[in-house]
């Protein structure tokens, strides 16, 4: 990930910690990709019938990450608003991920790596949330 | 738009109104759409140098908007939670983009037409968003 | 949609045929919806386990024409190679996708509407693909 | 990121080298974050009106490149012909991005790492590429 050097050239004033927000970028990140690989081994499990509602959490936490991932990559016309809002929609997400990732660890290793990503995201998402107000 | 339906033939339960959100999905496209057009049609102004931070408040809306729509068009393992946080975030979006859009709207017929999806995509949301509590 | 308002207000030269390129941009979007619609409708059928492969399909052209809309959405810095290839990629994931739902026709609407979208979108992308050479 | 580790545990057979398509996927959505920025840096340049082409070309590229990221993070129901032609699309996305914001590394730090992050990537795409031909 090149999220440090890309904040730390930004040619104008940014309102948030840069270290912070390089880590939670990337938390996210890797949170989207994991989501996505996750409803996709979810897919190919034998029992896919009953992790249809994992995969659908997958699918919206990967989308989520993904937006506020973008939205912390821009600093441009700063609105704490915006930012705010999609970092409270996207621990949401992450938490409903976590928890119905976290009822499978123990048959798929791949639910436990990625409830630990959406764990870590909900985590720094939350700690950039504090930050903020 | 197949957005009637494919609602319409979704095989489960849809615990909101199916009209209702198939509105709701479509204006969230069109404002996506909208957004990401007018973020470039400001970048092809002469005075792009004043239309920055409404450049960069699309990119967000027409994510924010994407990320919706696409959360919206799921129903199976339904979760009010993740749906509600992300009808905020929108309509957080949607609001900052309708009144950056509409402060250029005399100059610019693309921030008028596109400040104008933005207000139709947060009363719609917030119509849904009102349905849902 | 806003997307023939949107276009007809673009600043600058379009180097395509307008009303082509509003027409694609809607078809694009509206498969894109479809397909993100279908991965889901598929996933809560009874027999999901036999509808694997037509669930990734879906969620890859959903990717696809979501990509190819917004570049397609853009006409600042137009360059050829970009929307060509990405047409070509977009061609390729509809004609997967609308194979495989295809397949399923008989037995789910929902297939049947989304392959009808796939085919719409292979279509237009094809023609504005000709348009471009 | 934790792609190798999802690629690890995923459950079924996989058609591609595992240890590439890890580093591919992670090249990826190193770009498209790094894209995502830049655009987001070249528009708060006092010198923006002369970035236009640059801020565009990366808005696709950040498409392309987490597009393609998902269509490889995927593995269930693979297509050869849809992940042959996501890669070349993504080729060519990253191959005008690299022109791009090469002809600004001199002028501005946030191109020349952005250019280097579109050849690596470039790079990763087209060895992914010819070991799928």
């Amino acid at each position: 990930m090149k999220t440090t050097q890309m904040i730390e050239t930004y040619p104008a004033t940014i309102n948030l910690d840069r270290q912070l927000l390089a880590r939670v970028i990337d938390t996210l990140v890797a949170c989207s990709q994991a989501c996505t690989a996750c409803a996709d081994a979810c897919l190919s499990e034998e029992m896919v019938a009953e992790l249809r509602t994992c995969i659908r959490t997958n699918l919206d936490c990967a989308d989520s990450c993904q937006t506020t991932a973008r939205i912390l990559s821009r600093h441009t016309g700063y609105d704490a608003n915006i930012t705010r809002a999609h970092l409270e929609a996207c621990i949401a997400a992450c938490r409903a991920c976590g928890d119905e990732c976290e009822q499978h660890a123990d048959m798929h290793e791949h639910c436990r790596i990625c409830a630990e990503a959406c764990r870590d995201c909900e985590t720094a998402c939350a700690e950039l949330l504090a930050a903020i107000r």
